[in-house]
């Protein structure tokens, strides 16, 4: 084991190089900072060099007063990027702010609030400052048992509190590793973890409470965890179990499958189902906004697909060059007639009502209970979509909805295979190598 | 409203010819019956002047001592029927009794016990002597109403308290027209019975139950309209409204739809749903016994229908030179793939036994639960149902199941159409005329 740890060390840890270029790009920004006479911290993972080897990014927080309006805020920090990278960007979190670059390391420029205490922070970000101090010492020791967390769950696509990936934040990982005091005992405990699990850094303590609750240590109200998935969490515990049943190198690198058109071509075949993707443009938005959207969007429809019967398997959804919500229903052609439910025979004036419309079939007595035949306006899934969409883009998601009121394809069999979607469509069929 | 009920008096009262043979009849079987030397009852409609035009039938029925074996009754009928008609047959209710003619007249010949009282009856036909005695002076004057009354119910397919009708007996016509006097205060108050209403001629009483009761004057606890389905009871208060609405001489004359193959061809084709038959050999059981039979293999396929997601909507079933039994599914064809329930992702043994089978695509998790995809056996409804028929063939009632098991055909598309069931096939589908 310990062989095999060493071993993930080597692609967890930044090699020389890295760490060379990280020290420049640090004293250069230390010098610009300092010489603006600024209240600044340099945190994150860089300052407390836990950072996983290839996602080298200097996070520098300047802190404000906090009788600062945001759009104050917003113009400083302008000024400041300016000043400090010869080209940057703005990026939007809760707030704006610049992403620049210096001697080819990425540095992040981000504008808080000065406040007394982590519960009486104005913006999210606010708290970082605490987070780093509450970090900075009892993390000494152990950065690199953090980086193997850190690689663990890269390499499983379980890396990152975005909403795209609904995974561990590199924050809860040093919590984890702060609470564990090493990878293998945090591993090892996770097998034994549930939905209700409670992980309270500050204390010290392991409990149960409603749900899967990481205890942030500088506000004890905030969940570290809140943006884990419960399924990324039952994958972080099966993995963990995994591992311990067969370790190997294999659980720190990325797998990569190989995926053939042929291969997708005849699991269709086999499934015998309907698969069909909405294609539309990708709105220009953030991805941590985007995301919501989609799935808002694809548990929509796959909730129309249900209540009219189509009996849909599963939606899954993302974006790329554009956005797909992808559908797989077990239901190719429903019947053109249906049932509709009418009044029990006593109810006069209902039954009197329901009998005057004028119908094809004759009406019929079900256990003391009329039913009429009725026609369904669609018998293909994809042509409910469809209807839906247009009629209902406003309950998708704001952006995502305008988009596809814009227009959106339906792809179909060999023009879902031609689309580059492959991948995700292996994984949504769970078709192996 | 009085001349139309005279036009309807006209097709309901047997006509003199008619009476006369029942006359000379009835001369003959007292003649043979009193040098029998018999204790005998003449009961039933004919004794009572109540039978519909047409409907000739004369009921005698033989007491013994209630010391004699089941057995010994069945001989001495026999016996007596042979001494009384020229040829007659055996046939089944609760006990054999005799079915014969004279003088071009049906007579059934019935054994029964001489008992006190009516809830001390040893068998069901027992009782019928006490129901003549109860009605006998009761019905005089109403003999027409009775009629009326038969007739409207047998017009609409409502007469008669076999399975296979499941509508009103003769007895219960003729308690309710004592109960209310005449057809028409009987119809007046059908438009708002329900399914509580509780009628107790003697008492003479009006109230709310359990469930729909006629209550035997001879024996309280006794439903003398057990046999009336809930749906018969709809058509019956259904049509009481109706013929308010608009009274009409149409009420009381039996409906045959022309229903042309063509219009059940285009109803199949606009309706794009599955509908086929199994049909298969005819038991040789009396009708009482093979329509329970039928109605519950008919029920136990829907029910198997519904749990695999064919959608079924209707079934039904009937009896002609073969058996039939006939559903409309809403699914032609599901996916061949669909998905297994898994344990949660904390259920460590489970998860571990549900991931070791083989598969050919990848278990996935879903809100914390695993899930895999399994194909089914079956993806038509056609299939499934001859799998299932093979299977479970005892479960579909004894005499009909044995038929299944020896083979059946299942009928689609022009083979339905071809099969001598175009009315049933008319009704099922609810095809207008």
């Amino acid at each position: 084991m310990n062989e095999l740890l060493s071993e993930a060390l080597k692609l967890a840890i930044p090699n020389e190089e890295e760490v060379e270029k990280a020290k420049r790009a640090e004293k250069e920004l230390l010098e610009k900072l300092n010489s603006l006479a600024l209240d600044y911290r340099l945190v994150g993972s860089y300052a407390r060099n836990t950072w996983l080897r290839g996602n080298l990014e200097i996070d520098v927080f300047v802190l404000f007063s906090s009788e600062l309006l945001k759009k104050e805020l917003e113009k400083r920090i302008i000024e400041l990027g300016k000043k400090i990278f010869e080209k940057f960007e703005l990026r939007y979190a809760e707030h704006p702010y610049v992403h620049g670059e210096l001697l080819g390391v990425e540095v992040d420029l981000v504008p808080c609030y000065r406040v007394e205490s982590a519960n009486k922070i104005i913006s999210a970000v606010d708290r970082t400052p605490f987070h780093h101090e509450w970090l900075k010492e009892r993390v000494k020791g152990k950065e690199n048992e953090i980086r193997l967390l850190k690689l663990f769950l890269k390499a499983n696509g379980l890396y990152g509190a975005e909403y795209k990936v609904r995974g561990f934040s590199g924050y809860l990982c040093e919590l984890l590793i702060v609470f564990y005091g090493s990878f293998i005992e945090c591993i090892k405990s996770a097998r034994r973890w549930d939905r209700r699990t409670v992980i309270d850094p500050k204390k010290g303590e392991l409990r149960k409470g409603e749900f899967f609750f990481v205890v942030d240590p500088v506000d004890e109200k905030r969940n570290v965890a809140a943006n884990l998935s419960i399924d990324n969490l039952a994958r972080f515990v099966h993995l963990s179990r995994l591992f311990f049943e067969n370790p190997s190198i294999e659980f720190f690198i990325p797998k990569r499958k190989r995926i053939s058109v042929d291969s997708i071509s005849k699991a269709m075949e086999l499934r015998n189902s309907e698969i069909f993707a909405l294609e539309f443009e990708k709105p220009d938005i953030v991805e941590d906004n985007l995301y919501p959207q989609l799935e808002r969007a694809g548990r929509k429809i796959f909730e129309m697909l249900k209540r009219e019967g189509f009996m849909p398997l599963r939606f899954s959804y993302f974006a790329k060059d554009k956005c797909y919500l992808l559908f797989e229903c077990q239901i190719k052609e429903l019947s053109r007639i249906t049932r509709k439910l009418g009044p029990i025979f006593e109810d006069h004036d209902h039954v009197k009502n329901f009998l005057s419309k004028q119908r094809v079939f004759e009406p019929f007595l079900e256990d003391g209970r009329w039913w009429a035949f009725d026609f369904r306006r669609h018998t293909k899934p994809e042509e409910a979509v469809s209807e839906y969409v247009v009629a209902n883009y406003q309950a998708l998601g704001k952006n995502v909805g305008l988009k596809l009121k814009k227009g959106f394809k339906i792809l179909k069999g060999e023009e879902l295979l031609s689309a580059s979607i492959i991948e995700e469509l292996a994984e949504f069929l769970g078709v192996r190598e």
